[in-house]
C-alpha cells in the first residue's frame, strides 16, 4: 500500500516517516514538504535514513493522486482542508492530525478555531459529518469504514481514553470533571518559536490557555457523545521541560461513592482487556512518562477517595506517538484491514 | 542576633547559611550536621564562603544553648521534637522547618506521621498547641510573640496563600478543592535516593502519594481554621525535571457564579497589598516558575470559567526560599522584630 | 541459548534484559542481583515485562552453571573475578562488563584499581592474558574464540573507534593526543550517589578524574597494542546533563600534514566498510549524541586544521548501548556464531 | 551616570537591565529595540521590573546622544559599526558586546566576519585601532581611558583568562594549545532558531564550528599580543542542555616538564591576587559551572600530567554575565572611574 505523507517534516511527519520507513505493509511514495523541497530526504535527516531515498516535493493533490492509496497529513490546521475534499473525491483515503476534521459541526470548528476560519473559508459541512474520530481502541468500527479519520490531539488522547469507560457506563458524574495535563516540549513542533526555545523552556514550568484551550471543546465533544450528556469541564494544560512525554490527572466524582480503587481498577481492566498497548496499573502503582518514552502504550492508574468519592485517575502517552503519530498509523492498520497494533511494538530504553 | 543552623548541610541549610552569610541583622554562630561535623564549612562548600568560618558540629542542645539566641532547625521529621522542648524551656526561639510543629494536635501529627511517631515517643502536647504556623502574611501578629515557629511544607505554601483570601471570605465553595501541584527535584533534598537521580528523574513527568500525601492533612488544617469549617480536598504532588521551581494549579468553585476574573483579580490584589512579594498578576498573564527562581516571591494568577462559576488558580513559587529558607528568614525578621522582608530582595536573573 | 544476566537491576543489566527479551535466539534463565533477590521481575520492572517470568535470585555460581550456557556479569569492579574463573573452568562462556579482564596483566590492573585490588585478592593471572577485549569491529576473530570477553568502558569505546584507524596505520603522531569526553548521567549508574542527583547534576557542566582516570590506562593499552608504540595521552571526562549520550572529541596530529579532511574521512569509510552500525559523516557534518540515542551506532566525524595538520575527530555513542550493554550483545552474537549485528536494528526515535 | 542600553531585549539586554536597575551609581535613560519598539518595559517584562518603566524606542544615534553619557551596545555584529563611530565622534563612550572592534584590523574583521563585511561596509579603521579589548583583569589601565571598549566574546573569556598568566610569562609553549569549550543554550540567544529548541537540544551534546569558528582568530590574537608570537591553536566549541554556563577545557604543554600542579595553582594565584571574582582552586578541586551561576565570577583549576609536562586548565563561567553582560559593568565601572567589581556581587543560590 502506497502512502504520501504530507507535512514531512515536521515533529509529526519525522515519526511518520521513521515508523513507515521500516513497515514492510507500506511503502512511503511521497514526502511532501514545502519548504524544504527539492531536497533529499537521507541529506536532511542523515539519522533517520529511508531505505529508497525520496526527493521531498511541494504540496501538489495531483502527485498525491498519481503516486498513493492513503495519505497522512500533518499539516497547520485549515491548511489540510483545502486538500482533503480533493483527495477524498479521487478515492484516496484521509488520515488527518489536524483538527479540521475533529468536530461534526463545522460551525463548531468555525468557532473554536476563528483564527483559522477567518483565513480558510470552509464548506465542507458534509465531510466533517463523515470523518470519524480516530482513537482505535474505542471507534475501531467505524474507523475501518471510514474514508477519513481525524486524529485526535495529545492532550484530548491522554484524557479521553482514561475517562471513556467511566463516563460512557455512568459510573462517574458528569459534572465537575478537572483535567489537568502536563505536557513536553515536542508538542509545540519545530517550528522555532520563543517560548519553546531550551533556554525559555529550561528549568520552567508554566501553564496556558486556561479555560478556552482548543482542546476543552475538543474533549467536551467526545465525552457529550459518549455520555449522551452536556459536558462542561476544566482543562488546563502545562508545560514542564521534558522533549517527550505526557502526564495527565484527571479528578471527578463517583456516582456510588462506595467503589474502591480496586473496583475502578478491575472496571478499566474489563473495558479494554482487548487492548495490550492500554495498561492498567496495579492500585498503587503510578507511573513515569519515561515508562511510555517511544512507545505507543497508554499507562493508566486509578485511586479513589474513600472519604468523599473523588476518584482521580492518571494517564502518561507519548506525545508524539499515542499522541499523534503512532495512533495515525493504528487507524493507518485499521484502515487497510490489518490489525491496529501490527508493526507497532518497539524495542524500547530505559532510562 | 546569633543565630544556630541546625541541619547546615541539606538543602535547606545550605539555602539558610547562603541567605544569613551576608545579612548584617544576623550572626551565624552554630553549623550543626552530624555527618559532616569535624568539617569546616568552607572546605565542603567553597562556593558558599562564609566570612568566620566555622567548624560544623554534632549536634548538641549544650552548644546551641551556648552560643545562639535563635536556632533555625532543618531536620527530618521527628528528629527536631528531641531538641526543640529543650531549648525553648532554656530561652531559644526556634523556627522549625520540620513538620513536628505544625499540627496544633499532637494526636493529629501521630495519625499522620505514624512511622516518625513509632520512633520518636513524643509528648509534647502542650508546646504543640503554642506553636504558630508559619506564613507570615497571614499570621504575622501571632509569629512575632510567638517562640515557636512551625514552618509550613512548599506544597502548603504554594496553596494555602493563594486560597485564603477566597476561603476566609467564604468567596469560594469548601467542598470539591482540587490541587494539583508540580515540584522541581530539589524538594527531596541532598541524601541520595534513587528516584531523584538525575537519570531516573530527566526526562520523566510522575505523580506520587495520591489521596494520603501527608500535606494534604496539613493544607486542610489551615483552610479549616480560616474558613470555619471542615474541609476535605484533593492535593496530587508531581514530580517534574526542574531542579528548582514549584508550580501549583487549584480548582474551586465560586459560591457566586457572576463574579468575574477581574473581581477575584482585585480580591487578591487587596487582600495582599502591604506585601510586595506577593504579586497578583493581571488576568490572562500566567507565570512560569522560571519568573520566581532564586526569590522569596510568589506569583498567582486567576481565571475563572463564566460557563459556571468554576475557577482556577496559579501560583509559582521557589520551593527552597519560599518553600522553605526564604520564608523561615521572613519568620526570623519578625521574631526579631525586624519588617518581614528585610534582606529578601536578591538580584535575580532571567533566564 | 540460555543467558544467565548476573546483575540485572543496575543499568547495565536492564539494557541486557530489554535487549534480550524479544530475541528469540536467546533465552534468559538466569536474573542475578543480591539487594532485589526474591523479587519477581516484572513485579519490579513493570515497564520491561519478560514473557516468562523469573524470580531475581541471589548470585550463585551453582545456579549460573545449572541454568546457562554463557553469562553476562553487569558487576562491580572486583566482584567479577570471584565467579568469573570458576564459570570459565566449568565450561560456561563469560561477557564481562567490568575493568577485571581488560588488562592483559594483571599487575596492571591492581595498579590501576588499586583500591579494589586491596579487597579482591586475585591470583588469575593467566585468565586475564586470556581475555578478548571486546569491540567486535575491531577484534572479532579474537572473540569468536575466546571463553572469556572483556567489554571495554564505555569512554574507550568511543575513543578507540575513531583514533584505531588512524594509529594502527601509522598515520596519526603517537604523540600529544588528547581525548575530551562528555558524559550522560547514566554512565555513573543506578546506586545513589550525590553527584549523580537532578539537583546536583542538573544545569551543571563539570569535569573530573583528569590525568588519572582509569579509563585513561586501558585507551593507552589498546592504542599500545594497535600501534606498535608507548602511548600517553590526556583524556578528561566531563558530566553534562543528559541521561543517555556520550560525545568524545579528540586532537592528535597527522604525519603528514598535507592530508585534507576528505582523504581521512575516506579512511575510515575504508576502514569500517563492513559495520553499518559505525556511519561515517560527511565531512562538515557533525552529529549529536540524540542521533544515536537508543542506538548501538557510533556516528564519527572528522576535520583536519590545513594550517598546521592537526585533526579533530568527534565521535557519538548510546554510552548504554555502544558503550555496554549493545556491545556485549555484539560479543553474545559472535561467541554464538552469530552476526554480530543480528537483532540490533531498532526502531528509534528524534527528538 | 546615565546609560543608554541598545538591544535591550535580548538575553545580553536583559541582563543589562537586570544588573543596573538596582545599582545606584547609574540610571538607564533609554532602552533601545527596534522589534519592541513602542512598549513599556514592564508590560514585557513583568518579572524585571525597572522603577522608572521606560518605553522601548527604536534605535536611534539622536535619541542615545540626548539621553545618555555611556552607551552599552548589545547588537548583532556588524550593525554596531553603523551607530558607534557616531556616537563616539558626540562624546559618547562605547561599550560593544558585538565583534565588531574587537580586531585592531578592520581588515581582520572582514575576512572573519566576511557575511557581515558583505552587508555593512566599513571603513572605520582607525576607531578599530582604538578600541580596547575589555577583559577588565588584565587591561584595566587601557580601558579606563578609553573611548571604545570591546568586551569579548564568551568563549575567549573563558579560555584567555586561564591562558594569559601562562602565555604572557613564556611558561607554556606556544603550540599545540587546545581549547574544547562546553557552552549553554543561552549564549545562541533569543531569537528562536530551530537548533536552539528544546526538543532539539534538550538530551543532546553537539559540537560545532570545527576549526574555523570566529572566535579562534580572536582568541589567538590576544594570545599573540601577550606572547609576542604567532599562535595557532584548536578551538572547538560545544553545546550541552545548560540554559546557563560554560565550561573551558585548555591543554597545553609547560616549558619545563618539571613544575608540577601546585606551582602552577601559585602561579595563577600570584597572577590574579588583586581580583576577588577570578577564583583559583585548590589542586585536585575541580568547579561545576552551576557554581558560577548568576555570578561575574571565573572559577579556574589546573592540572599537571608529571609524566610528560602537559598542563590542563579548567575555567567554567556564567555565559551570560562574566562572558558577556557582567563583564560589560566592570567595564562601565572602569570607564566611570569606580572599582571595577562595584555593585556586581550577588547573593546566589545553589543548586
Amino acid at each position: 500500500m502506497n502512502v504520501a505523507i504530507v507535512g514531512a517534516t515536521g515533529y509529526g511527519g519525522l515519526q511518520l516517516v521513521n515508523l513507515l520507513r521500516n513497515n514492510s505493509n507500506f511503502k512511503i511514495t511521497f514526502l511532501g514538504g514545502n519548504k524544504s523541497s527539492g531536497f533529499k530526504w537521507n541529506e536532511l535527516f542523515p539519522f533517520i535514513k529511508i531505505k529508497n531515498d525520496l526527493y521531498i516535493e511541494n504540496i501538489s493533490t495531483q502527485l498525491i493522486l498519481e503516486k498513493s492509496d492513503i495519505a497522512i497529513l500533518s499539516l497547520p490546521n485549515g491548511l489540510s482542508s483545502t486538500i482533503t475534499p480533493k483527495l477524498i473525491s479521487k478515492g484516496i483515503k484521509v488520515i488527518d492530525l489536524s483538527a479540521d476534521y475533529r468536530y461534526r459541526s463545522l460551525d463548531k470548528w468555525k468557532e473554536v478555531y476563528n483564527k483559522e476560519a477567518s483565513i480558510y473559508k470552509r464548506k465542507d459541512y458534509e465531510l466533517c459529518t463523515k470523518s470519524v474520530y480516530g482513537i482505535p481502541e474505542i471507534f475501531q468500527n467505524e474507523i475501518k469504514s471510514s474514508k477519513i479519520i481525524a486524529c485526535p490531539g495529545c492532550y484530548p488522547t491522554s484524557s479521553l481514553i482514561p475517562l471513556i469507560p467511566f463516563l460512557s457506563q455512568g459510573i462517574m458524574e458528569n459534572e465537575g470533571i478537572i483535567i489537568d495535563s502536563k505536557s513536553g516540549l515536542s508538542g509545540g513542533g519545530k517550528v522555532p518559536q520563543e517560548h519553546l526555545l531550551f533556554s525559555e523552556a529550561g528549568e520552567g514550568i508554566s501553564a496556558y490557555g486556561l479555560v478556552n484551550h482548543r482542546h476543552t471543546s475538543e474533549i467536551e465533544q467526545i465525552l457529550g457523545f459518549v455520555s449522551g450528556a452536556s459536558i462542561q469541564l476544566q482543562f488546563t494544560p502545562h508545560l514542564v521541560p521534558v522533549v517527550r512525554g505526557m502526564f495527565t490527572t484527571i479528578y471527578g466524582r463517583l456516582k456510588d461513592p462506595g467503589l474502591t480503587s480496586d473496583d475502578c481498577k478491575i472496571l478499566l481492566d474489563n473495558y479494554y482487556r482487548d487492548f495490550n498497548n492500554i495498561k492498567i496499573l496495579p492500585v498503587g502503582t503510578y507511573p513515569s512518562s519515561k515508562w511510555v518514552k517511544n512507545t505507543n502504550d497508554i499507562y493508566i492508574s486509578v485511586k479513589v477517595d474513600n472519604r468523599n468519592g473523588r476518584i482521580i485517575l492518571l494517564s502518561t502517552i507519548d506525545n508524539l506517538l499515542k499522541g499523534q503519530a503512532g495512533q495515525a498509523i493504528q487507524n493507518l492498520n485499521l484502515l487497510s484491514g490489518r490489525k491496529m497494533n501490527d508493526n507497532l511494538n518497539f524495542t524500547t530504553f530505559y532510562p
